[in-house]
């Protein structure tokens, strides 16, 4: 980026509308988008589904690792992740952002051309949103709208004994790219010498700019499975699949020998010390779907290679463990993302 | 407040569900709330109208004046204002704050009851949201949810020429609210004198703790008055009414004499030798109503007395203009909040 535009230059108003100026709709039921009081959503009978997340400058995102135009579409993902752990389709997005008077227009551009590539990939309408100044960082929340067909959406407190527990894609992934991205951010500081992430793409894109599973929502329907229960990973898969087990007032047992990993991701592990295992159960970031479904369902299941079952559900009293590939079997531990405690 | 319970205590679900957990649910609409991945909701044949804000401390509040109950009671209430200026009706909220760790449980509380209380008066659901640490400072984002008779909804592009200019309430109150309170801020930290709110309850509650105008919306309901255009108050009347104007591509004369004052507030005013009608043009934050009608309604807009007709809709050609009361005639400038310029 050569040139700098000044955001005062600009005005919020006029801000807003350069940010907003290239929306078209992609969704029947978007009334009215961004520049009134409020958008405006029409129905068909269908049920609106709602989420929110906050994302932090220093908190929740690194900017010197981070490219602007990644954060923009991940910032849109990860919310979208939400609405597609309940069985729903995402339609609209609203995105407020906070700012210092450091960024640019060109910066806001950056960002904003990644929020609008999630949008264009998930077919997802951008209809308002808020801009402001902050005393210090960057600060985004992302409001996510979907719609479902009513009553079929899947909450996190109805799994059911003997219900297989499974996931889609692969874990760990991502806590390994931010691993490595923060010792090359040492390394860096300490010598000077430029980040090494030779062969490493496949975990720093996970990590920086990850997919919402889309494509497991869709598989549901056209399969007609509905999940007994279902979340996203975002905190690691062991205190996601307590969330489950918590809500549901069940037990769970997991395999260690199921759980999906990549194999460049692994190989960095190893190559780290890293005990993937440990990647997927504390490392989060994932956003992939982690679901229950009834033994009925094993053979739908079971052809989608990109699902895997890594365990079932059992009587709350049994409690929840893993059983690892030597045989033995630890209670899971919620080692899940606590900032609180940092 | 004697106690402290450190955030850390607790963890963030633990938190989120100490702040949830006496939440009731007013809508019938509402399905599904705080706890999973996104909320649900029904629509019952409606159409559904969403808006979002962001509240950063240093830039829209100042917690050395701002009791955190009245801040989370106006996070909720900025937002319900702008549900209302589309002439619908608010029935959920999402919330997320951003939060260092010099806030305790208990301050957290503090905002919440002022949360809870707004969605208590306002019959809203609180179904969502984020809580999250930040690097500095207190943050807020409130997502409002409504519901509207299918296109009954009223946007800020449609006035017509010779419709009457119409404004809930009192203009340029908490202008002078703030005013007070930044002033005795400073004489505080330049004396230790403790601050001299004597007799300007008013004023100072008109900015800490505003309400939306809910009944105007009930009141169009029932007088069977749909305004052609709506905006509420939050940048200043001159703003507002030339965000209307524009985006309508009209213009507008507005009569000084006929803007409605608190008398308290304009008697405070004459005191710090400011000019009342520069306070409502300028001064914003009032969250009134600001809207449009046929000149066929002027019979029922008339005889309601929360409401003043100020003025009326021109050709675009015309200008936007302030008559003043001594009979000159003054182009509106907006000199509406612009954060990007302090």
């Amino acid at each position: 980026m050569n040139e700098r535009t000044e955001i005062a230059s600009l005005g919020e108003f006029g801000l807003i509308e350069h940010l907003t100026q290239n929306i078209s709709f992609k969704n029947a039921s978007t009334l009215l988008g961004v520049g009134d009081d409020a958008a405006v959503i029409d129905h068909f009978g269908r049920q609106t589904v709602v989420s929110t997340d906050m994302l932090i400058e220093g908190i929740h995102f690194d900017l010197s690792y981070t490219p602007l135009k990644h954060l923009g579409y991940k910032s849109v993902v990860v919310n979208l992740s939400d609405i597609y752990a309940m069985n729903a389709t995402p339609t609209q997005i609203l995105i407020s952002i906070g700012f210092s008077n450091r960024y640019s227009v060109e910066a806001l551009d950056e960002f904003y051309a990644g929020v609008y590539a999630a949008c264009e990939k998930y077919n997802v309408d951008l209809i308002g949103g808020d801009t402001s100044s902050s005393q210090k960082g960057f600060i985004i929340s992302v409001t996510a709208i979907g719609e479902v067909v009513p009553d079929s959406f899947v909450k996190r407190n109805t799994a059911n004994v003997n219900d297989l527990i499974c996931v889609s894609g692969e874990l760990g992934s991502a806590f390994l790219g931010l691993t490595l991205l923060e010792r090359e951010k040492k390394i860096f500081a300490e010598t000077g010498a430029q980040p090494d992430l030779e062969g490493q793409a496949h975990i720093v894109g996970r990590l920086l700019k990850p997919e919402a599973r889309k494509d497991i929502v869709e598989y549901f329907a056209e399969s007609e499975i509905i999940p007994t229960s279902m979340i996203d990973i975002s905190d690691g898969l062991s205190s996601d699949i307590m969330h489950i087990c918590n809500k549901s007032k069940t037990g769970c047992v997991l395999y260690e020998d199921k759980f999906p990993f990549n194999d460049e991701a692994k190989e960095f592990a190893y190559k780290l010390q890293l005990d993937p295992t440990a990647c997927a159960l504390s490392g989060g970031e994932d956003y992939e779907l982690l679901f229950t479904v009834s033994q009925a369902d094993f053979e739908k299941i079971k052809i989608n290679p990109s699902i895997s079952i890594i365990g079932y559900i059992t009587a709350e009293t049994e409690g929840m463990h893993l059983l690892t590939r030597g045989g033995n079997k630890h209670p899971l531990v919620a080692q899940g993302w606590n900032h609180y405690n940092k």
